[in-house]
């Protein structure tokens, strides 16, 4: 087993193995809240939205988001009682962006399973995406904090631009660390951020807000940068999703600007005809593999990720102690070393 | 010049003709606010968002609902302090539902131009539609009215569900007239009543709401029949749109339905050729707007949308005397009569 093998399988154990079942688990309560407030509000009398919207939710995912701004809430000392609504508004937000992605991206599977867009058309998903969109601002204004509307609907807009600036960098490789960390801060970072953020506001704390964006700022970019290198080394049964995605659509991650900036002319050239050409063989996806091994480029990609888990952890200090500022502390650890 | 082309021609003369027009020259100064905020709330670093917004919003079009929400404002008393935000939230939503449906309809051309997903592909049309959307919120969270928020998300949610019923019952002859009203109702009607009724909340008059909001809805729903009518009647230079577009895109709309209720059994299987195979041979379209004159499914058409311009004007009686509501009440009359 190499490093990066032993790295998705968890060498640190069981605790952060499980860090973030045990973050969930502290917060049971609210999340079957969360749960019930989905349901309730992706009904709707036009039959194809519950359906679509029931299969990408029913689909799971590990509802990552909303646990954090509920155990945020109980952090800052809430009761429960403000932050299932903007959990469950913080989880539809991340699911229209998902069923926009799949359409962007063109992708065919989601978590191990056929996509919505797959099954149900790029249409439906589009429209159902801005219903849920929609339907989460609209849950919202039944909380009643305008400072909670205009971070989560700041966020949404910053998410939407770091997919177009993906789209943008997509296919080439003069795509810098500081582009990608760009994308990845704003398609992914900034809804941790802001899920983290809320729950202060939830609790009625709004100076904590600051840190806990931060903390969610930080998870945020481990958690994707972790993602991009498991894209080349996790089983699609662990990832949900097939190995290799990344690499057939011509993504520019971390793993692949570090392994081009190190190659040689022939594999710069090689790296040129998968991700810019778009000409790819049978073999291409295991030398590509091969090369990331061999400059160490999934290994220091950790290594980046490791430091912004360092950053999360460090954020944390200046909050209350208690079992849910263990817990988040642990899931910085975990987003690093997990194997999902 | 039959009844149909004599409506289309504005036989109401010059004062209907340009009731639009007046009504937009009493919010002159209102709207050049408007028109600036949308300029300022489509900026990012990320390029291609102004790029591609700029390039649909430039496209014009009438400005028609925010022009409602400042006349509504004024209406009401108010002093165009916190109108033209509302405003531009509630076109920054319109254009964000009009990138998205060009991509659910594969429309290439928009208000007579390639429309934006032609010039600048889909992917970046539900990107920056999502991040257009996304803004409007964020604009609304600046005015700080709760109240405001619930209603435009409200309408945003709705709008996405008459979409999705459109394409439940596209290509479906056996749609009613009740599904095609509840699907305009959705799609436009809401969002002309909610542009409507947020300018009470802007005037601080929300007792004022509720009629606004049913002037809104009947006026919609004027204005989409209207719209479904032009679709056979009007030439692309007035409507900016190629004519015949819902024939080809087997929309089942009211002329549609009328006709083929009324229909024999051989025109019966000529639209359940065209509308439901879609299988569309060069003279079909003349062959379809024969029918529709013949069963006066165009002009009857335009009698269900002059009742609810009706409904529309009566709405406004409990509302006080000004040159705002007669304007109002001339643009309800002006909808049913345009030939654009």
């Amino acid at each position: 087993m190499n490093a990066v093998e032993g790295q998705a399988r968890a060498v640190h154990g069981d605790t952060s193995r499980n860090a973030l079942e045990d973050l969930t688990r502290l917060v049971t309560d609210d999340l079957a809240r969360v749960n019930a407030l989905i349901l309730q509000h992706m009904q709707s009398p036009v039959a194809l939205i519950p359906q679509l919207a029931g299969y990408i939710l029913a689909a799971g995912g590990k509802r990552l988001r909303p646990v954090l701004t509920l155990a945020s809430a109980r952090l800052c000392g809430g009761d429960g009682g403000r932050s299932p609504s903007l959990a469950a508004s913080v989880e539809l937000i991340h699911t229209a962006t998902l069923l926009h992605d799949d359409v962007v991206d063109e992708s065919d599977r989601r978590r191990g399973r056929a996509s919505a867009n797959a099954v149900f058309g790029n249409e439906s998903s589009v429209l159902v995406g801005d219903f849920l969109f929609s339907r989460a601002f609209e849950l919202m204004t039944s909380d009643g904090s305008i400072d909670v509307l205009r971070i989560l609907s700041r966020a949404s807009a910053v998410i939407a631009e770091g997919e177009v600036l993906q789209l943008a960098t997509a296919n080439d490789l003069a795509t810098t660390e500081a582009s990608y960390l760009r994308v990845i801060e704003s398609k992914t970072a900034a809804l941790f951020a802001a899920a983290c953020e809320v729950g202060a506001y939830a609790a009625e704390r709004p100076d904590l807000g600051p840190p806990l964006a931060v903390f969610g700022r930080a998870l945020g970019l481990a958690f994707q940068i972790v993602d991009d290198v498991l894209d080349y080394v996790a089983s699609e049964a662990r990832l949900g999703k097939a190995i290799g995605d990344d690499f057939r659509d011509g993504k520019v991650t971390l793993p692949v600007i570090l392994a081009y900036q190190r190659g040689s002319e022939a594999e710069r050239a090689f790296w040129r005809r998968c991700i810019e050409d778009q000409e790819l063989e049978d073999a291409d996806l295991d030398h590509a593999v091969g090369l990331l091994r061999q400059h160490r480029a999934l290994d220091q990609s950790f290594e980046v990720a490791r430091g912004f888990a360092a950053q999360a952890k460090a954020a944390l200090l200046p909050l209350p102690i208690s079992p849910y500022r263990t817990a988040l502390s642990a899931v910085a650890d975990f987003c690093v070393d997990r194997d999902f």
